[in-house]
């Protein structure tokens, strides 16, 4: 119990995630240049290290590892891998979901978007049937929704994939669910995996990381109209990961040196146990959050137990009870858990992050305080409905919408 | 003289640089939502002391902190500023200044490059003369191009331009001069302002840091084609700066939170002096590397000394001598400096970057100790070429060629 600081809220939320202190001590590395044989070696074997991370032996595949958001992966995506017109086909299962389709659609391609109903997962059946009418050039998918905590599962819909359309790309936003879900990068035949070093990563955010298979390396380097964008070149990036993956220096932009020391720690922590046990563990922290809920009368967003993400649970709210009400009466406890995120729903909905290192750590001690943090603020809250019933008079539960903009 | 660390080489690159030991302390900052109020304040605060070191009191204009690495800035540039089939007039005094105008083509805008020999700043009468022979959009200047330590000035150039193309954009790449040379965005009507963090600002790498002037502001909220990129547009991060400004938290991608904590603290500590002492210091010390390199008999790549920056020394090897040695014989003393950085001339000069902490803790100790190491390496250079001369026999410097790649 240690490591708990008393001064600072246990964060929950589903990124930006507590950290190792090995984490946090990698990011006051002192100043090096990114050209030194000492920073090539460590970047070097991050790359290799993401590739365990990622299950992919395939040589062929190639790391990124780019200063910026997450998000930063969607550019990378719509400006590598579809051509101008071309046509994808995207998921969508949550707010970001959504934003990875507009991305798509700045940079010009003809998205159509297949949309569920709030906390549903998608049809794999309707997918099917989509890809049979019309030629794709991508399927995009966002594994797990960090919005509403929907799962999406890779392996029936990379197997349905291969049967009805192998030539589509198969692109998987992996924001929320790298390294605290299974992810075969080789196995599922993925093509395209974006994901940040900020959820179950462990590292402090700043990272877009980005796995590319080798068919959609050849896609990017064949493609007709130049890549749009300057920054998010991968013909620009690939040399520059090869040469540091050879652990040699190279230069397009200069690397954030400190958090790739951080991503190094962190993977380093990943890395030492199995992953079947990493996500056996989150599984198993995941369900003691949805039993925590379940015993409170709280039902999660995702609608189905078997899409329900194992990092991040989103879960509706007593009606009276605001989202900013519940994030206050817990931070007065102690706990930072997220509030909804979607324009109608955003105030009727809380985010529990279960993730990285609060999950892996003393036997999950934070999540635990976590649950008891909500319980006690949900069954305070009954008690002032029913003491409100009863008497009419004061309660402290207020029923403010929550104040964050969403600028998407 | 505590602080100097015996194990880690002094960086005198021109970025990253040495930091002060409270950046260093902030990038280790415990995990926390990017919404919780706590950050909101840091980055707040930090947007405010971004106009002091601008020197911009121009309530309209807006800085923007990105995510990403500072060239970055380039394609913000090129996406939110310029039309495609618009013309720009850039400037190019070497590596940094053609990137960018790759960069903006890249974007699709009608670029003319006007170059000047190696080591010379732009000619302000054949500037003019091309501002008024054809209307551009913009024109584009790297302040201090990183590779070659050439400063063009900025106040005649805008002096100019305001009298022969007003309504033209003034883009100044700052990576180099920032924090280490007078910038004054206001007086100097300075539309665009693109740096980054890990050079004379003292910070890690990770941050894009962009001023953007009201005029430019408005040209980018009422262009005819939408942003090509979505990772860079303006108009989806302008609402996210003005709320975090205003203290309240807003959404379009995770913010790099450390980094922003360890930019709080650089910037603090540059504004606990008047601008004018650190822009005077970083003279006097980088007038003092330069003597040093004449006493050796050595010539700065810049041609001529009023168009040396204040930051970064570039200069030429004595024939025999390539940067790869130099680097490795300072490197050997406990001082890392840069190679050079073209495709011919590379391997024949090198870079001294004194900027940031190094030049402003300890009376710029740190910079004295990298004058010696070049010194004490030249020195015995000349003598073993002497030796050479006189016996045939083994001297310790090859001319192998610098093996930095450089990707763009």
């Amino acid at each position: 119990m240690h490591i708990l600081n008393a001064i600072n809220p246990i964060l929950l939320t589903p990124g930006p995630v507590e950290m190792d202190p090995e984490v946090l001590k990698a990011m006051s590395h002192v100043a090096e240049s990114h050209f030194s044989q000492a920073f090539c070696n460590t970047f070097g074997d991050v790359l290799s290290m993401l590739r365990r991370l990622f299950q992919s032996e395939d040589p062929i595949a190639q790391p990124f590892v780019i200063a910026g958001s997450g998000s930063l992966g969607w550019d990378f995506t719509a400006t590598n891998f579809i051509e101008p017109g071309e046509s994808v086909l995207c998921l969508s299962t949550g707010f970001f979901a959504d934003a990875f389709e507009m991305c798509l659609s700045t940079y010009g391609a003809q998205s159509k978007k297949l949309t569920v109903p709030f906390g549903a997962a998608p049809d794999l059946e309707r997918v099917e049937e989509e890809l049979r009418a019309c030629r794709y050039k991508a399927l995009i998918v966002t594994h797990v929704d960090t919005s509403t905590g929907v799962l999406t599962p890779l392996e029936p819909l990379s197997a349905m994939l291969k049967r009805v359309s192998p030539e589509t790309l198969l692109v998987v936003d992996g924001v929320a669910s790298v390294a605290c879900e299974e992810v075969q990068f080789d196995v599922w035949s993925v093509d395209v995996l974006v994901t940040g070093s900020q959820k179950a990563i462990g590292c402090p955010p700043g990272l877009s990381i980005i796995m590319v298979s080798g068919r959609a390396l050849e896609v990017a380097r064949t493609r007709k109209a130049p890549p749009a964008s300057w920054y998010a070149s991968l013909t620009r990036w690939l040399p520059i990961m090869q040469k540091y993956e050879n652990k040699e220096p190279s230069y397009f932009a200069t690397p954030p040196t400190q958090i790739i020391h951080a991503l190094h720690a962190s993977l380093t922590s990943i890395l030492s146990l199995p992953l079947e046990e990493r996500f056996r563990r989150h599984k198993e922290k995941g369900d003691q959050v949805k039993s925590g809920l379940a015993e409170l009368g709280l039902t999660p967003v995702a609608l189905q137990p078997e899409y329900q993400s194992n990092g991040v649970t989103a879960f509706w709210l007593p009606e009276g009870l605001s989202s900013k009400a519940l994030l206050s009466a817990v931070l007065a406890k102690g706990v930072t858990l997220s509030a909804g995120m979607h324009p109608e729903h955003g105030s009727k909905y809380a985010r529990f992050g279960h993730m990285g290192y609060s999950v892996m750590s003393e036997s999950g001690l934070r999540i635990d305080i976590g649950i008891e943090a909500l319980r006690e603020t949900v069954i305070r809250f009954y008690d002032s409905q029913r003491q409100t019933v009863a008497t009419e008079g004061y309660t402290e539960f207020t029923n403010q919408p929550q104040s964050i903009t969403v600028g998407a």
